[in-house]
């Protein structure tokens, strides 16, 4: 019986230590975590990933959802400071949605320009966008592009 | 000893649960589930991911497969009633693949056109497609947007 | 005891097998699998895909990640043996990154030109390009399509 105890217990704690691994330092509660990827040139997708991160905070409600974005390549320019859903990304930062940009499509960007353009202040820059979705999945985040 | 027993006829019960929860109910024998993803404009894109069903029938064989198409966006033209794919969705139904149809772009679309676009007999509304997508990779499916 | 060492013996010998398994022959120190997914029409997505595989083998090393793109769809282009970007999937190829043919679409597009198009040496076809990123996923790899 004492064993019993002993190893409902070891399975306890291991569960406690589990879901502390599993959640977000920023959103503890959250049951479900989903990174969304943003790689394409139509600005017609970033309006439909906004459009998405928006459905899960509705679905699950913005304390039970962990939703980062994350941009690269053509898709990276969601996160340039002078793009129009500037307000909508906001409204998804207050709601606890992060932004990841990629710093090699910055870096490639760079060049062609001739200089380095702005990226919004909501936004969190990574050293490659596959390597942070890489990340993300390997702790527990489903991977959707939109 | 009798506790021994006890734990690994728990083991046993629960593995059948977790099965039987597991496995859909319209393809009990199926050994592989995969969730299609439709989301883009792009008419050759609903080609594209009825071919990709298709090829996973072929390869498994229709019972050993268990395929949802979950279309959001501008993905769910593909769903619209008048839709010229018509005849291969319902060749896909009869070999079991399922067709979901996101209710929130339903409701984006219908502001926009005046009217609510009528869907596919062989589609199921349900309320977003990104949590169906989230829902169904929850019960082991493997998403793939073609 | 005895039976708790067995136990233990029995969880420690299944876990030597399920890496052995898990792990490529080709890159047998890679700690990360990463399967890359081109099935668009758009060129610039040949360019993205290609810069990904790099961003990834510069990130982790070419010995620490396993890289394998599959074309299927438009995607397959990039395979075809006058495709522009040669150069690159040769370099690539030099640090252990695969790719993979869609069968499948080489029948449909032999169908439609009234030839087979060569594919590029160093690719590999397999029979359907969805089949073969299911595969890749049950053995651990994460679906990225850039």
């Amino acid at each position: 019986m004492l064993k019993l105890l002993q190893s409902l217990l070891l399975i306890f704690l291991t569960s406690i230590v589990f879901q502390a691994n599993a959640a977000s330092e920023e959103k503890p509660f959250a049951e479900q975590k989903v990174v969304l990827q943003i790689s394409d040139a139509d600005p017609g997708k970033q309006t439909l990933v906004l459009n998405v991160a928006n459905n899960l905070i509705k679905a699950y409600g913005p304390d039970m959802v962990d939703v980062e974005i994350v941009a690269f390549g053509p898709g990276l320019r969601l996160l340039f400071d002078d793009n129009g859903n500037k307000g909508r990304i906001s409204g998804l930062t207050d709601n606890g949605v992060r932004f990841a940009a990629c710093g090699n499509t910055l870096k490639n960007v760079s060049k062609q320009l001739g200089r380095t353009p702005a990226l919004n202040s909501h936004s969190t820059q990574v050293p490659a966008g596959v390597v942070r979705i890489v990340e993300l999945v390997n702790q527990g985040y489903i991977l959707v592009k939109p």
